[in-house]
């Protein structure tokens, strides 16, 4: 009864109006388990830590994934020789074990297994589009030797590099899906999110959409952007979300990199399970079918995802079977107030406190994340306009959008 | 050069004044990752999902754990039926199931394995001293018979409780522990913390100290009060801490029970690593040396207690290795503003923001939390005065505290 | 040395670039100090009470505003009536002595006397332009008696009841600036700002602007989408801009009546003096050049525009005697961290705090902010669009406006 | 039918249990409106702009003011001294003149006048009492001259000092109130609230209690330990409390003065109305039955004490007539949700926003508030304890108090 047959997926589910569930966020969550180091961000732990990536993807399973993605962040020659190549593994070897990894959680299950590729440090260095397609094509051949159902190219900020990486995985024949990390106002060189989704959906994508570096709210609103990008060029493509599972509501182009806690103070800033609740309700009212998370995205807000979508996907996840749907399962506990919360108004309706009366609710992010420095080697398409200045600056300039 | 010899266990080392460092919360962690059921907090998880919860004590071990807790909490026969007993699985089974997991992973390491034994339903109910002590009784022949090091009583409301689980478990002729679940004020029954230490000393514990229901802050107090209560007694005792990771300043005797996001919400509580740094520092400061962290410590808040001591224990733990101290590893990041936060005055001064405007950062708990229903069943020792008023109700009874 | 001389107000002085310090809010404060009824909002203390009325204005004299206006705010007769004509004390009366109050107290110095009129209940309820028309002349005449430099047709909430206004005052050949009281999305019928300051100036406004309603960085989008509507159209006139002395970002089309707070617990909104510099300079710099202020602007806010514009008007006002610049006179305290606080960087930089832990930072203003029922009976120019959701829901809806 | 006859104050109806509702801050409100220097904080305004003046003491007694105190702040001749003497005017001359604005505003209804002295310099400075006492001297002799009811001395930090005061003061065999500056903590030698109010009414003080530097909340609890110190001493006096009109949960014994917002960015601590309807009615049950309010109490913070008041007192005072009890004069409001506010619960309840999203809830107060350097001239009847802490550092030593 699971509505994606693992050998088989080639878009039939997302054309007959299923809903997928991602998974959530690994790196972040594998650095506070104490496998992955921020900063460099890297995969190595597929190696050197089969078993912790192994039951992260399990409980990314049993949460209602239907897509596990290869444990693959970062994971091109260039990036791994900048990250100081600490170890003496591979990228070879990274790519080959996160395969096998996710492959054998999958069928534990029948979850799919999504062969993934992201931005590299060369494209900003010299856009030079055939070495930067020859990083791609050196991971996808990696991935090809295992069994993989489709592709992902994550974690774009220029529609240029997502594209070529796009067009590099189309040769395979598989399906393909791209994300960005982009905001509302386009990707880092001005380009609208509609035009980025364009300009994927011809290089060859199945699947469109945004991930990590802002939260659910403003996710949702790029690919709603992207979707009517698409719907004005007459074009089609199947609608993708993978947002921070974080607060971001002070965050512009560079996402919550330009927050001061990132990284290592974000979480007061976490969804709660309720929060996903709303998130994956608004997504799939925004024609969006494949509905997932990313950095911040722990198995119980995979659950959630699955939970709210119950009804439209026909069954829960193993994972519920630990857990009573909006907060049910508080109805034996032993102190009447606490039983007075297993109800779906009581988590609906509450606005949690922090604790921290020292506090201020937003922050005021970095100056320099309107364009920051390393982003001048870029030419741009477009000349920065006030346009850009208006979530950074939620206070001073809150108005600045009527110019546009 | 571990500073704990696993097999010798014996108080040595904390007579020697070394640090033993605790480990984290298991059943909220394994909440989230879908293994443990919120309401029922039961641990039947070790025999349904060994690998998931070998896979959290590994995180601990690696984080610098030198103690791994059986993961055996609420696992007393009388609170398992509470639960509905929803599975086949019994109590015997869970304990020894649990035992053999620590104590596997222990030996990844050279870690001591703790059997633990929390509250029971039946103390509530009847105050039966032999029918209380016939649960641990129980569950210490199931201990004895795997290979742990030392118990651990923990989770206490109740000193008396407390001091029947000390005198069961000292029948072994092993090292005994005990923490209680209690605030400054005292225990449930009016005794205050310094009372409650002497109790348990007199009753055989080798260690005494707090663990979860509030934060570092009201735990340090709390073991202070205990310590203070010792030295007025003549009597001494090993001290241990293990704290709640979320900030509650708002919360009174039954804890984190009574705000309102518990269970489900409270994330924009939880401690960073920096807070873990500080709450490490003024532990052992305030002559505890065994410091560890009950449910909301996951593995990057222990090794942050690893890394803030790591010059009283002359080593770093193998998590260390994807981290660098202070967010040392931010120097390589490609934005200048994200390299300027890899220092320490940084990340200790940072006010985290929470991203939601419309959230209090104190929250009101349930007028209720002074003495719940559930606990008029007690016969009280002593009869609530104002004092228990004060920290449930910072704003009005602030100082309330004189007419003590 | 006075800026503008009272008895030849003809524009010289605007024409010329120089600043015009307006007064302050006359209804809410009088609230406050027991003269005015909430609710009714009517200046019958100006005949009952002229001692609290003439202080006020003197008050406003003393922190340098050029211009007294009449305290005849809601003076129509038929809004008299609707308040219930509790006293015995008709519209005429109240009129002719607000105008002497205001002329008494211009003469102790050197400030011109502007005669006001406001929004009618006649307009929403009929509409009738003869009826309206005839409550403003019937005002216009009673002023007309008495020593009036020009007028002022303020707080109006569609252009079109606003140019009636303003083609009545002009027939008495005197200066007439004109301000309504909308947000930067335009009047209550859905025209733009931009149109609604072409409509007031070829009805034959002088000075043209926004007050109340809205915030400073609200009201200076607003008279900047005015100005650029008349540079749009060839058109000139003066800019003026009298905010809120509140913070309101919240707020949308209906300002800040829609806040749950109004018109009892503003206090926490209140904007500090520092506040009120920012603001000025910001005016200033977006070449509006008549700033003032309306309710929550008290003496010391007059002042502190007063201040930071100094060097444009090249003269302290008299209550800048009883005030250090910047907090200068603090240098004399005899606790050295309070002298510390002598100094400009200190105030700018500075975050107040609330003392309330318990208070959210931002509302949820009404859901019927949007379109309150009493609008219904006007006939739209155009329907509501997405993009007046922008401002009301700051955290679900804020990219809204790429919509627009 | 006014509960005081102001000929014959002599404590008869404060005997009879009857509530005397004493006049709000006179600096803090003047300085706002342009009269009084920030810093200085001298009453040369009762010369300089007695019309300003007179009409504060109008509004306090429109309000329900049974008392209005001279206007004679910091007015002894050491201190007019220190702040400049800028000048001319004479400590004579403003004692004078504040004496008969105070009796010409009183005697246009019933209320009586109160002369008042506060804190000297010179007691900081040399202790020496003849020299102190002959400052207080000066001042009765100068109110003597004039019809004031009776006198009180407030503001005072040290009991010594204020018990000086009242020695000189009851030589004019007048009725003496004392209040003085303090924290629950005791005055700034030590001295227990309960001893200071022994101290002050073995002196001869007829009322005791409290002013200023601290919020309703803190200074009736301050008044609740002076009672109790009176009861335990056997010893009787009418209780007096004029608290700040501010929120300052964080403060400690230097109060206000020692909050970053000191003293030009208070605003959005300010009191509602409906939080000084909560004040007075604690007030009241707490015993005290001179009720009233020091900085930041504005006329309308007045009526609410008069207004909460109106049974225990049999009438509402002439304001109200401006004013709809718990907001009902907004049950004609023109939109509808404006009008669902005219009800107690609604005000009651309402948690105000600050409409300050990057601002925390609370300070973190300046570390030298514990003991002021200038404070160090002082010799210390007790050394610093670490009770002194608690409020100052609510997160960190919130359980501080358990030591006491």
């Amino acid at each position: 009864n699971h509505p994606v047959n693992s050998k088989t997926f080639n878009l039939f589910r997302l054309n007959a109006g299923e809903v997928v569930v991602g998974d959530g966020g690994m790196v972040l969550q594998l650095e506070r388990r104490g496998y992955v180091k921020a900063g460099h961000w890297t995969p190595e732990a597929a190696v050197q830590h089969p078993e912790a990536v192994r039951q992260l993807h399990r409980e990314f399973l049993r949460a209602g994934a239907d897509v596990l993605q290869t444990f693959t962040f970062y994971c091109s020659e260039d990036k791994l020789e900048l990250s100081g190549n600490v170890t003496d593994i591979t990228g070879t070897q990274i790519n080959e074990a996160a395969c096998d990894l996710a492959r054998e959680v999958a069928d534990e299950g029948s979850a799919l297994v999504a062969g993934c590729v992201s931005q590299t440090p060369c494209y900003l260095e010299n856009h030079n589009e055939a070495e930067v397609k020859s990083l791609f094509k050196k991971q996808m051949d990696e991935f090809l030797k295992k069994d993989i159902d489709f592709f992902i190219a994550e974690f774009f900020r220029y529609a240029e590099e997502a594209a070529w990486a796009v067009e590099v995985l189309k040769t395979s024949g598989k399906t393909v899906g791209a994300t960005m990390c982009i905001s509302p106002h386009g990707d880092m060189s001005g380009l609208p999110p509609g035009d980025c989704a364009v300009r994927l959906v011809k290089a060859g994508a199945d699947i469109v959409g945004v991930n990590c570096h802002l939260d659910p709210t403003a996710c949702i609103q790029t690919v709603k952007l992207m979707r009517e990008g698409l719907e004005r060029a007459g074009l089609k493509a199947h609608l993708m979300i993978q947002p921070l599972g974080c607060h971001t509501p002070e965050c512009n182009l560079t996402g919550y990199i330009s927050l001061p806690e990132y990284p290592f103070a974000l979480e007061c800033r976490s969804l709660t399970r309720w929060d996903v609740h709303k998130y994956a309700r608004e997504a799939y009212e925004a024609g969006i079918r494949y509905i997932g998370g990313c950095c911040g995205f722990e198995a119980y807000h995979i659950r959630a995802i699955s939970e709210e979508l119950r009804a439209e996907r026909g069954f829960l996840p193993p994972a519920s079977e630990k857990h009573g749907l909006w907060g049910a399962a508080l109805e034996m506990h032993t102190k009447p107030w606490v039983r007075a919360r297993a109800r779906r108004e009581y988590w609906e309706n509450l606005l949690p406190a922090s604790g921290r009366p020292r506090c201020p609710s937003m922050a005021k992010p970095s100056q320099r994340d309107l364009f920051g420095a390393e982003e001048t080697c870029t030419e741009r398409r477009g000349k920065p306009t006030t346009k850009h200045r208006m979530i950074n600056e939620p206070e001073e300039s809150r108005f600045d959008f009527v110019y546009i």
